[in-house]
């Protein structure tokens, strides 16, 4: 299993880390199976979007906080439940497929942290499963 | 492949499985390797948030409430299509790292099962892949 | 790894590909594992939910529609942020068990792939890792 640290600056923050998943799998060694991304957090997520445009992150942070905003009638004494719901949307985890050694991922596709609590240090784990 | 079975006692409920999963890994034998945990529902869903203060999984339930809606325009006989689409918001899988035997959570993680259409009696598959 | 290539007709629609997943995991000849089904697209997603009345399918993309509007705030150029937002709703990976050579699925639930920005040609890739 493998770890990545990532340092967050904004309460709400879309950060790509396809290179940093793209090289583990390169130090592997699998050449044909999948590879398991794990958020640890509670108010954080992990999804895949468009790498390409950096406004359909912050589109997708704008679209969240509407969806999500922080309601009155929250009773959580944090006062973060926004965040709990951002992360339960996007997920707690991955599942990608590695074939020839490679990720494998659509031509627009990228691997993104999803920070809904920051700006905070952050940790996730990845494994691989070969065929 | 291993089952859990839930009893369920609202319409609307979020209830912690980690204890049973993680009874479960160990019993596996897997040291290294992955934990899928699958919902064979289409109005309940699983998801990892925080498991310390009780008041996130009723401020999810309400976000959720807010979210999904029963829309007067659903056209499902069963009148229950605000259940289904909460169940797809929160997924109908997980996938978990065991490491050194045990199950990879973040601190302030549980595993949750989501009813949207309860009272029910429902049911998890749990597999376990070695690395 | 296989791949499923879909067309779709419509800019937002959700197609039952449970039929083709299962035939490739009769021809995988994986007795038991998991199946991974990875959708190559940031405009798009996968979900299990329903297949027997098919207003279940309509009501989700009207409820879905409801949550992720085209906000005019947005400011990608493409024009497209809200098929982004429900693609990560819906999620691109989809975790699912195979036991005894079969998918393992609920009496209710079948695999169905999300389109959010059509009509366009799509692909999924699939893959099988045994116990």
């Amino acid at each position: 299993m493998e770890k990545i640290n990532i340092r967050t600056n904004k309460r709400n923050e879309i950060i790509d880390i396809t290179k940093g998943i793209r090289t583990l799998v390169g130090n592997s060694g699998v050449e044909n199976g999948i590879c398991v991304v794990f958020c640890m957090h509670t108010t954080a997520g992990i999804t895949i979007n468009e790498n390409h445009d950096p406004s359909v992150k912050s589109d997708i942070l704008f679209s969240l906080e509407k969806m999500s905003p922080i309601h009155k009638e929250f009773r959580h004494s944090e006062g973060n439940s926004d965040a709990h719901v951002k992360a339960s949307l996007m997920g707690s985890s991955l599942n990608m497929i590695i074939s020839g050694g490679k990720l494998v991922l659509g031509q627009w596709q990228g691997i993104f942290f999803c920070e809904f609590d920051g700006p905070r240090n952050r940790e996730i784990c990845v494994e691989f499963i070969s065929r």
